[in-house]
């Protein structure tokens, strides 16, 4: 039997003057790159310089909305009704899809980010209104959420191709949810381990909960980071192990249709 | 023979909170709308309500790219690069299209806004830059701007279809250009006046500058404005006076390949 | 016996091209003004002009910090911190205070803006961290929050001058609290009767919540609204119903120490 | 004969979650900071740290005004009216010295920032803008500008306390202007060239034009830059040899009156 899962990471998160990101790294390990719109980071200039390189390295491209917080980065929860999310979220995915075609390639995916992403995970009105923006988006766009999240309900209900996605390096409730960043158990530090963890998400389609219950969790992405030396590392040993269990790495484009 | 000329006007530069334009009374007399996108007027929300309701008029659409200044409304002249004019207005592009294909509709142009147009129309280097954003846009879309500038010289140049426009309400010099603001003959007052100059435009080809010269000047579209009661009233008149004259209005996308 | 309160009203919401409000209108009715500072409306220039506006009226000045969330008018939650709050709270009273000394009048008070009241209403920490930015402004600024909120608590905890504002045209819950805007009983629409209650208010610190209760509420200012012609006409019939009842309409300044 | 100067270096060029700026190396070797007040970077809380670590470190603050230009950091010439700048500089002198305020010690320049130094150094109507409010902003605010320009002249003319500026790693052209970066000559690369010529500006008010000529330039202030690690060895090593040459080192305030 063969076993096949998509990388991803966020990408062209500079601005203006502003650097940030290892983004030659992270295109090393991924086989999709989240790519900020200018809503929380990124900007045309900076759009068109990411999706050149990711053309360039064979990565395919995502859109990655946000909420209008370019001083909180997307990070702040923002009460945005679902009218606002919708028009938003449109927005920002036809302005990186155009860079997308003049550079010749198609958009794959949309995965919402940070406080967006969080807030539709929880609530079905918010992850409809995206979906419904990636529905007349048009062109087939993968929906990325959350695995088992109001994300996958909303895709389901919308119409939509959808690629539930996990967290290499975070532990897991017993409800499929992450652990709080704030409780104990909240990352998984040892990239081993996660390289295990991840191994039995794709193979099994299970998680070990933090409280040892075996949750069931089949991703067909896995999140990973690249914003320090030691994630690329992490990354770049995980991609490593994943492979050698036989995995293969491909783009969401291959798993979901 | 049968004559025919495009009417267009700005829509859609509400802003969030903020009330700007008759848009409903615009959408009566022209036969092509230029759409803010976010950069100098319009927001998501605006964007998407004003294509719906020029979907619903039968009004073609253009986006109406901009200089990054909402304060400014994009009037005051930036130093922008042109590699800064390409990625903005191939995003502003995108965004709208967006909004466009959501309703089912093809973008149909690009005419770019304010102190962007203005300074483009005399300076190659940014012509050419608008309009390679315009071609690497895809789609077959229309460059709109002002006849006889650089605008004419880079559409041609980078291979993409072109719609000269000329104002109505406008004075010319002798060499085809404008006459300032400031200048006395800047503007045509008497909307009889004008229709006569609109209907000689349309069917002869040209046009009676301030010294009396006779100029070349065969526009695709006529510009118009809605952002008063008495340039509703005006562009009505206006319009009428080219149908009795017996000038077809038709969208840009009739008289342009 | 002698009674006197304040009338205060937002002011300065135009932005760039785009205009707002009534606001030679209102400052024919308020004693106070809450100058928006830019971060929901308002720019430097309106600000330069709004204030200029209320010193040839005589009307005192305050600031309107708000969320930065111009194109939600800062009506939309934002999850931002304490440092967040207090450091864009400085900022804004920093910034129109410029304006105030420029025009040779002092500021007299800070009233928080839409969401960030709302929410600093009920959230001890940013009303405290609110409280902080205005007393760290220097100068005996005036805190002015909704009464009976959170805001007076951080006023006295933090030592800052304080006024307590009602409302002449909403309900009151038995608690002293705003009815919610979708319950029935929300708004008073009769000038007549919201007259009536501010009298009482005023002159017995007491309003009928509307289980018929009587809840103490001593406002030093009263909340009036100049967004709409019927607005303005019911200010200002409520204005003449408090001096005919022997109330004297003075500044904030004149009331809290 | 005792010879003083200031040293000037730009500071609180983060913004959001974007680093920039070696400030912690710069604030060791500078005299007066010139701190972005959030119109080309900085942010409420940026402004907040950088002025409490001037403080700590004794080192005297400015405000560094700019245009509305965040994604162009203030470098891309925009034709702000005076009315604008104006308003916009008094803006940004009251945000920042709201902070410098709270934190004990009174703001004490004001250095415009890129592209609106450049262009208000070569025209005089903004030079007086920019004068004027810094004059009414109160509080005998000294404008800095550079040494020769129309900055003198608006200063003079409005009325300021007025410091001239150097630059170290620049060469002159015989008219006392900088010679354009792109030309032979623009750069001072050797530091102890730099130094030399410093030395000679501050004892003996002149330095060698690029054509041999002996200009007349007396500076208050030297600029420097930290913005990469050999930019600060530089300005540590010019520092050194300042002092070593019997050159004290003073805040701006202790040298215009």
């Amino acid at each position: 039997m063969s076993y096949k899962v998509d990388l991803n990471s966020d990408l062209g998160e500079s601005f203006g003057a502003w650097k940030m990101g290892q983004d030659a790294d992270v295109l090393t390990f991924v086989s999709s790159a989240n790519v900020a719109c200018g809503f929380h980071a990124g900007d045309p200039l900076v759009m068109k310089k990411t999706v050149a390189e990711a053309v360039a390295a064979g990565v395919a491209v995502g859109a990655h909305p946000a909420y209008p917080d370019i001083k909180g980065f997307g990070r702040r929860n923002m009460a945005c009704s679902p009218d606002e999310l919708y028009a938003d979220t449109l927005y920002q995915i036809g302005a990186l899809r155009a860079f997308c075609e003049a550079s010749g390639i198609k958009l794959q995916h949309v995965k919402p980010h940070g406080a967006m992403y969080n807030s539709a995970a929880k609530k079905l009105e918010e992850a409809l209104a995206l979906a419904q923006a990636v529905k007349d988006a048009g062109g087939d766009l993968i929906l990325m959420g959350l695995a088992g999240s109001k994300f996958d309900e909303a895709a389901e209900k919308i119409g939509i191709p959808y690629a539930a996605e996990a967290f290499a390096d975070r532990g897991y409730m017993n409800d499929g949810s992450l652990v709080p960043r704030k409780m104990e158990g909240a990352f998984v530090k040892d990239v081993e381990v996660a390289a295990q963890r991840v191994i039995k998400m794709v193979k099994e389609g299970i998680v070990e909960a933090i409280d040892g219950t075996i949750v069931n969790l089949r991703p067909h992405s896995i999140c990973l980071h690249g914003d320090s030396p030691s994630a690329v590392q992490m990354a770049q040993t995980l991609r490593k192990r994943l492979i050698e269990a036989g995995i293969e790495i491909v783009p969401l484009r291959d798993l979901v249709n």
